[in-house]
């Protein structure tokens, strides 16, 4: 189902070359200050541009269709809406019946039975993401001073990476990265043992972003070839501060008021001119396909806004329900 | 929250040291056959035992409290509860005001302002997995043809790992590792596009394990350092077999009839008898601890079948909600 | 929170005079037909008119932003809007520190701290209904071949309700009435004992429409009445078919395949041109107002179609939830 | 599904001659005293006695398994288990094939195959209502100062009814009565509107109870009747304090701050000696059948611990709930 959250839920809708795509943000606090210039800075981290990025360019102007009173939350149901304006969906009818390799074109067929509107990665397309950033701006509102921050860590396979996307431009190929975020000036006593665990709740709202194939926390897969003594973080006053932060943060999916630190892995981007195999789902046979379209070559670009967002999206929840507890 | 689930729920409660540890499972199908001993399998993996295990030796016999009748399911909330026998308390008084590096001590701590069971890590130790396993009994049969197969790849950094557990008993250390899932005889369809992506629903119950610090699926790091030439699967017949499985069965957030194939990080045990510093609570002061108590020196043994288990019941949940629109 | 269901879910957002209305429908099964014209039948039902009906007037055009394609429902979440169009905001500003009696207008401050959106009553108003009414297009799709019929028995305190109306209009008053709602060719199985019993969901359902205060299922209040050898329903084939249904069809709060029965108790329209006393915020002061806006001095006139509608909504989700187990 | 709440969430499961029923509260702030001491006032309120009472006598004696350390709540999930010790099951096995009005009987075999737990009503017993018991221990201490209380105002259509229950005695046969319940101390501000107004969640609540066919929140059905000048309350101060309370202290499905007040019907035990009719599930024939096992004669009188009890639940998930929004 497409909502998220307990306490602060945020539900999308859309489709790439549908009318509209948006985001209702229930259970928001009300008096939050807020316009459309607000929510620009990281709208426009998320719609990216430069080197690589699609020519597809979408405006993103957020408009406000309920929830916000004078430019303050109201503490109703905020519904925002995007429009989708730059639509050109004359490739995909040809395309229709040859689905992308790494694409949601197939299992969106067996999934709905062909009723799915398949122009542009319909639902799954990355476009849903802009109601995710709008969303962000009031999560990020709610939990300051906790300040979520992320940013690219390495590129195409390389941490110095300047040429790398020229190169898989000029290839027809395209690329993935590791995008690494980190929370400063966290409480002690976020999230719940087990299923809500702060992982479990930060995993399951990263993996919900496209392309993302792998999370670690701490010193995550690096930390599985450690020692115990190596690993343990030694705690070095009473307000839990510790010494190194191989635990990123989270102890038995509580937070422990050290910063909060994961890294996510970005496939590269699905579309690429390179021909590929597929199947015609007619005819049965094999055929190959080149994705001329207007695409990414390295999606992992758009991506740190992004995953901020999710996290403080989790956080926000997380914020309130303690909150619910602190006068006991 | 300690429910899992929307149609296959599963709630897992106890402490270490308390009177019992137990789960309730919610909405399983009736009439699927049930006796102690067809747990028992499952339950004496999770179990452990052999090198480097704890002494601490329970007999995890599961009584069937509910829903469960002529020994098989009725549709009713199934309660199993294991009374905790082998329970030695005493050196936990003495830790008490010395949270142990790696542990939830300091964080239960700050949650629950101090009335939490602390011996023997309470609410948050691995102990509370055995409802898990049990839980996984009816998912995996409700899953079938479905088949989870969970092992170990690494230990302590070492895919060859027959030496590794005795040096680190040796040392007083402890070790970490990598298990790898897989599931065969997927169907296409499984999983929600975004907050209820397979990626998502399986890492947020497999973070809820304790000690998991990272979770990747097909490719997962590995992919984001290669080309989308490279990552992509190409589609070789209608039904959406795939040349290769570097998006591990998935794709966006749904099954694409491909083997699932996931990999997680397991940290190194946190009870080590090495000295490590902490802090006492009630004096401020800067003191070395070494445990000594009845622990696992690799815990990364006992975890496949926890870890088949949780997959186990996240696809158990999906099989279910795909079966709800069938008809339609 | 403003969302009701479990696998079909149903998420209403908007306020009375702010730029829009409307719902988010997830978890609807794909292929289903539908266009502006097919929703019109029962948007006019709930739309009324005629004696007594408030002077606004709203066309109710749903405008289709996701989750339908070639007018057929695609299993994304699908977005309906309506913009407000006739709105007069004049009278509220001068009402604002004067909290009409029987309105939200006091509650809403004391939760909201006074950001809340109060012209017109905001997102407390009746007009949030044209969502759900929306919804219940799909709904009634899904659970045919069952069939919900809602009609107002009494209005006024009367049976033969004519004449009330008029009466109410000339002496500046409102009045209530009770809706009785049927539901025929109910699946027997259909509901959860305890806390999701059709009974738990329908009134949870039903107590969401502004103005109601009362439900009673068969016999009802009636039945509190009998004994048990006039309340029990005998049963006279395998079918479970019983020659009376003093149970409404709910039996421990499952369906057993007899008629479903309800009745609802609709208190009188809330605002009257009749003076009522209420304070002034400001000054503490107790003041007089009279409600000369555009109202409705029957609300009961518009509520059998939205009755049916939050009806259908429950049987929908309920019917995907019997589906899901169908199989085993 | 079996569970309620959002952040304080109450599961029960057993059946009435299984091994055992119980409760798992999570969300249950830390740090509440408690004993099973503590809980033996609601419990004996509950289990009746008295004339017209079934002779089955359980002690109820709550065995806390787990969240419960040195007498005070943990902040885990807290499981309270009662064993089945007075069971007597020798009538079941032969009225199996004879499904008795007014009972399950029917619908469990219809919902789930066959493979229920028929004995003594199974999971569908009322006695499965000693776990709400219990945890409205802790809800009445959460939500603390307010106070509920609830009590019969009509007994077999009698408000004056102390001969009532033995007439039905005599005649073998049953009846049915009325509670009111009402709540003091209620701050405003509970609730949110629609979906989960403070009506949708009580009667949500109170629905779940067995043999509860109608319920009313201040002038209820009368209300119905009523104009709009006799029903609206005026307000007469700044707090919200009303001069009347046909609302029954709840506004747009949020407390006003005056007294809560609803009442509930309750149908007349459906188990009565007096011989109705039936069919015989394997031949179909119709038969007539007496239940003359250990039953109420009225089931009223053990109610209104059970409705003040899910009451109190309701209002403490509401009351944290509030909370978390306090501090913004």
């Amino acid at each position: 189902m497409n909502t998220f959250g307990k306490l602060f839920r945020v539900s999308i809708y859309g489709e790439s070359h549908g009318a509209a795509v948006g985001v209702v943000i229930d259970g928001c606090p009300p008096g939050i200050p807020v316009s459309s210039e607000d929510l620009e800075e990281d709208l426009s981290r998320r719609r990216g541009g430069g080197k690589g990025a699609t020519p597809r360019k979408e405006a993103d102007i957020p408009v406000f269709k309920s929830g916000v009173f004078n430019e303050k939350t109201t503490g109703s149901p905020i519904h925002i809406l995007f429009e989708n304006k730059n639509i050109n969906s004359s490739s995909y009818d040809e395309m229709k019946d040859t689905p992308r390799p790494g694409h949601a074109d197939l299992v969106a067929v067996q999934k709905y039975g062909g009723f799915n509107d398949y122009r542009g990665g319909g639902h799954f397309s990355g476009r849903l993401t802009v109601g995710l950033v709008a969303a962000g701006y009031f999560a990020k509102k709610i939990i300051s001073p906790m300040l979520v921050k992320a940013e690219i860590t390495e590129l195409g396979g390389l941490k110095d990476f300047d040429s790398v996307i020229e190169k898989a431009l000029e290839t027809g190929d395209s690329i993935g990265g590791v995008v690494q975020c980190s929370v400063e000036n966290v409480p002690a006593g976020l999230g719940e043992p087990f299923f809500e665990s702060v992982e479990s709740l930060v995993s399951s709202a990263v993996f919900s972003i496209p392309a993302i194939k792998g999370i670690e926390f701490g010193a995550g897969f690096t930390g599985a070839r450690m020692t115990g003594s190596q690993f343990n973080d030694e705690i070095i006053d009473v307000s839990g501060k510790t010494s190194t932060n191989n635990s990123g943060g989270i102890n038995s999916g509580i937070t422990n008021g050290n910063e909060i630190i994961f890294r996510v892995a970005v496939r590269p981007t699905a579309s690429i001119p390179i021909k590929q195999k597929t199947v015609n789902l007619k005819t049965g046979e094999s055929v190959e396909i080149s994705i001329s379209g207007r695409h990414d070559a390295c999606i992992t670009l758009r991506m740190p806004v992004v995953i901020e967002t999710v996290t403080a999206i989790v956080l926000a929840d997380l914020k309130l329900r303690k909150n619910a507890y602190t006068s006991f």
